[in-house]
């Protein structure tokens, strides 16, 4: 039995995720997870350094330890909150902050990613090892370095009895889905469409407040069927998974598009149309790969909408639907928690990339070990 | 025993080095030592990545990979070359291409160190364990990252009859002091100085060529006195060690400088004169320390510079001035052994930087570990 820290640090800038787990042969329980948001200078410096026109090389080589401290500090911080010393755990595993992912090899740039965040730095502030940089070693063997929580879903989810579905509503919506006691090479794991995205953006322009907090908005309106048409007629629905999205499709741009489109639709159901778009979008995507029975399990920020829940259940009536707190997990902890079990893998030299879901060309150890 | 391949890319762009390096125990035998150019587009691309201005985020992120297919690719062709496989190889320690150093908090920046040349790469292209980036686990501790290659000097040329002072003579000379049955504890190291920087930048404006070659204008030339005080008087010479420099102070905007206040010297004996100034520098900074006997190893593109080695014996008369191929290794090969040097240790858990050397608090194990 032992302990350790998982570190994980968004896309999405919030700030810093930490999840104390204990660790019994290969069963991870979370003992606590914590959140340490960023300050405004750090997102804006984040923000900075992640697009090639306000970035450079002085930026990324400080950003890379200053963030560093802030991971140290948070890893001390949820230790002290637990009456531990960190040099009394296993080891830290950290994600790092994605400043880049270019997974193809593609207008003169080679299939890439690049995640900061000192290892180092971790390392001497906790008196731990550091497990961290898990992405590009699935790269190296031809896979996209995403996702990276495939195989912790199914170390952690895995079932007996049903089909699991692990669903996750961030910015965008994925899903991996685990057979009924199925084998880590038969796992499938791809982009749905759009997870709060479209929603967050409406509540952005309609609100000025950042996401439909409790589904307050979504509630309130009515499906506008024009409208979900439209939103049913984008090109990435009708394609056939496995497929990846992100911003480019689903984001502002497109939202600012759809609004000018139909101007005299109202708040509340511009934004309750979108949330069934967003349901329906998750259910024609995993509807071919269900095998009944099956458990549907909502994570990320979408876990806590619950009109986008509801509609998820009466558009997938045959599938259980649930959200990671019904199974006594936590949404927001998935991901740091993920870390630790890629982390121990790593530690015991053991594979952890999900090649089925990645596109990888075999297994392999993710990470780097950097020791106390 | 095994064998080992040590990769080092240096500041000066030439290219990639390599040292097959067999071990026994503590001892570190060179087998090969080949070096690959880098193409023109590449040296380039890395060139961009250096400054600010021409630096972003996507280039840092492809290009960490790009090097990093160029690193692996250096390993396989020296095991080929000596008809090894990669793969028997017990590991690859790689230095990393330096693309930030910037060792002090200041200007918005915090102390960080940024090396490129992703390990991933390097571990499924030679099918062996790599040790990787060195520098930063020193600054963990508060030290400067540099220099990073005592440790090994300490372990390849102590000595229980003389002092040995090893003496680099790369853009910058520095020096690394060993003391007679000394302890790692009592290792000095710092800047001298100018190395073959000045050299260098006169052979560009003079001749169009790259640097002076087997000292051919140097030897012709004749020491102008008043050029020789002034480049004396330059404030570095008369700060105690231990030092810091760089091309800031000794680079282009120097000599350039310094040119336009000579206008009448010729470039011969300008040359005579800059290489008997550098000579002259390296006498200085480490003339108190000296603790006779004492062998001073000169290596670095400066040791094949006969004038210069001529001058400094007469700079320092009582001292032996050696180069590396004097005592049976090679100038060329030494920062890339002693990468193998690092990452032996780091395998085996134990520490490496030298914190009388680098201003760290206390030793620590360096660099990250990639598993095959």
């Amino acid at each position: 039995m032992s302990y350790a820290v998982g570190i994980m640090s968004g896309t999405s800038l919030d700030g810093i995720d930490v999840a104390l787990v204990k660790i019994t042969g290969e069963t991870y329980e979370l003992v606590d997870f914590q959140s340490y948001s960023f300050e405004l200078g750090m997102k804006e410096k984040i923000s900075r350094s992640l697009a090639k026109e306000t970035s450079d090389v002085e930026l990324i080589c400080s950003l890379n330890f200053e963030l560093a401290y802030l991971f140290g500090d948070a890893v001390l911080k949820i230790c002290e909150h637990n009456k531990m010393n960190s040099s009394d755990l296993e080891f830290v595993a950290s994600h790092g902050q994605t400043v880049y992912h270019h997974p193809k090899n593609a207008n003169g740039l080679v299939s890439s990613t690049l995640q900061i965040g000192e290892s180092s730095i971790i390392a001497e502030m906790t008196k731990t090892t550091v497990v961290s940089d898990f992405r590009p070693r699935d790269m190296a063997v031809g896979g996209q370095g995403a996702p990276i929580v495939p195989f912790s879903e199914y170390v952690m989810y895995r079932s007996q009895t049903s089909q699991r579905i692990l669903q996750n509503i961030g910015g965008i919506s994925n899903a991996t889905i685990i057979p009924k006691n199925g084998a880590l090479d038969k796992i499938v794991a791809f982009d749905c469409g759009p997870g709060n995205m479209i929603i967050d953006e409406l509540c952005r322009y309609f609100y000025n407040e950042e996401y439909d907090r409790d589904g307050q908005y979504g509630s309130l309106g009515t499906v506008n069927e024009a409208l979900l048409q439209d939103f049913m007629s984008h090109p990435f629905i009708a394609k056939p998974a496995p497929k990846t999205t992100g911003r480019e499709e689903f984001g502002k741009q497109y939202v600012e598009e759809m609004l000018a489109k139909y101007p005299d639709i109202s708040a509340n159901d511009f934004i309750k149309t979108a949330t069934l778009f967003t349901a329906k979008a998750i259910s024609s995507a995993v509807t071919p790969y269900l095998e009944l029975p099956t458990e549907l399990i909502v994570g990320g920020g979408g876990s806590y909408n619950p009109v986008l829940i509801e509609l998820l259940k009466e558009e997938l009536p045959e599938v259980k639907v649930m959200i990671q707190e019904d199974i006594g997990l936590s949404s927001d902890a998935k991901e740091a928690v993920a870390m630790v079990v890629l982390g121990h893998r790593t530690i015991n030299k053991l594979p952890s990339n999900v090649p089925s879901a990645t596109g990888a060309s075999r297994d392999v150890i993710l990470g780097k070990v950097t020791y106390y």
